[in-house]
């Protein structure tokens, strides 16, 4: 695929642009409470693939919006996802101990400062939307905040967690182990396409629409994407350990359909996303290359 | 004093109204994931003082603020409120087992569903301030936003928390007490008072600065008070566990100062930040007396 050369420099930048964003807007490691902050610092920066950052960068393309605003709204979903880790891997819930290939937040530092490092990057998370514009008015900034907030919250991505809880030791059918997904991981990923989609020029109801339908696939990609790594890479390989779903008896798209079948969802997942940006031609480019990058990723 | 009466009436009929907001804004029970919507409930319904949203309503009064209005400002601070109470009463923190007279959300769910409580009641928080009308204008909504986002996060309560944690065993001076207790409860209490304030018709910035003297003084007032009803009140008085900072060897005003200085500096807070109400003349009549209540509680 020739285009893989420009996507791979493309995305390299919208990596580190976004790295050092977070390293301005995110307080520094001097200032008190210190260890807090070293400590969300420590969760934040210097890893992750950033796709969620990607996909409102590649949106954001789409609708010719200004960078450094989408810098603003890539750092703000990113941060909604890191603190979901961080809380994530805490004792209470995943008892993870490697997360991006480092120790997680609760064993470098402790399950307390775990915990509000979490909290308070979920803040900043808001802050950032609040404080500075990223819209061209504020009304539209508000509706942002607010789509950021349902993908986060109990019927997004926090809900998403519960429902995972509940559904540990269970058998899920296929059409409940896709609704949770659609809230755990789903949610937020649809939330940065659709972010980066707003802070342009406006589109049309079914151009919002499509790139919905999009950014539904792509996150339903990225999870059977994860089951299959999971099932089948070395700890060493994905920077988090390996093999923990199996072990804690979590359904999965590898334990319910096979890893062949699993593996055939997810090129249907790709080409029905791709087929979706259709009409928008090249000023997709991004958004194509990610769902390529998101279904054929070894880490 | 005569407006005792009244206030109770007025306090009395806020704190029903914050139940009724409280009970229309969040998720029903019965709407999935139910377990986590029960527990969100359970955590913010039916119990509580209100204090925030009582300052929200006692400002708000001062520049005629629309009630309806309100409500959703009081519910948000009480949300952040609330979320910080059932992350501080986990295992990894505190190690509570009762709050407001019921057991804590982890004892009565699991350590898992409050971690995923306290995250979804913060992020509605955020969301009711921005998926409804609290201002004429949206600029002045996306200000209040940002606003409490500041007065909850690492440099707000969430930070007083990290500050607090590092104090457990310490000596501290009283400046240092203080520097804790301004960020741990009293910026949540400042930004419930300027939230309220910016909910009407605009005030002069010395006003505003008045006010946030006001809040400033009350928060530590409040924790002043915390502290004297923790060393002297039993448990079922204090619907807490009593005794608990002592305990802990946490620094309080008590350990500090003595309960006579403690007592003594709560009565000079009061009169301060009754004092700086002056200038309002009647209008302040909810803030007087709501200064009044949080120096008397006994509980």
């Amino acid at each position: 695929m020739s285009a893989r050369p420009d996507f791979v420099h493309w995305m390299t930048s919208i990596q580190q642009r976004t790295e050092s964003a977070l390293e301005t807007l995110l307080p520094p490691a001097s200032r008190p409470p210190d260890r807090l902050h070293e400590a969300m610092r420590y969760a934040a920066l210097g890893g992750g693939k950033r796709v969620r950052p990607l996909l409102v960068h590649g949106a954001g393309h789409l609708v010719d919006a200004d960078p450094p605003r989408l810098d603003r709204i890539a750092c703000a979903v990113e941060l909604i996802h890191v603190y979901s880790l961080v809380h994530d891997d805490m004792p209470c819930m995943d008892d993870d101990v490697l997360r991006r290939g480092k120790p997680t937040v609760h064993v470098e530092y402790d399950e307390a400062t775990a915990l509000l490092v979490g909290d308070a990057l979920q803040t900043r998370a808001f802050e950032l939307l609040a404080d500075a514009p990223v819209a061209d008015v504020p009304a539209d900034q508000l509706a942002m905040l607010a789509l950021l907030a349902r993908a986060s919250g109990s019927q997004g991505m926090a809900g998403g967690q519960a429902i995972d809880l509940a559904a540990v030791g269970k058998q899920l059918s296929r059409a409940e182990l896709e609704f949770m997904h659609i809230h755990k991981t789903g949610a937020l990923i649809r939330a940065a396409v659709l972010l980066g989609a707003r802070a342009g020029h406006p589109l049309p109801a079914d151009e919002l629409e499509r790139l919905d339908h999009y950014g539904k696939q792509i996150g339903l990609l990225f999870q059977v994407v994860d089951d299959i790594l999971d099932a089948e890479a070395d700890t060493a390989t994905l920077g988090k350990t390996a093999g923990k779903d199996a072990e804690q008896d979590k359904p999965t798209y590898v334990s319910l359909l096979g890893i062949g079948d699993a593996k055939r969802h997810a090129e249907e997942l790709l080409a029905d996303a791709c087929a979706t940006l259709a009409p928008f031609g090249a000023r997709a480019i991004h958004l194509r290359a990610l769902a390529e990058y998101i279904a054929r990723r070894s880490f």
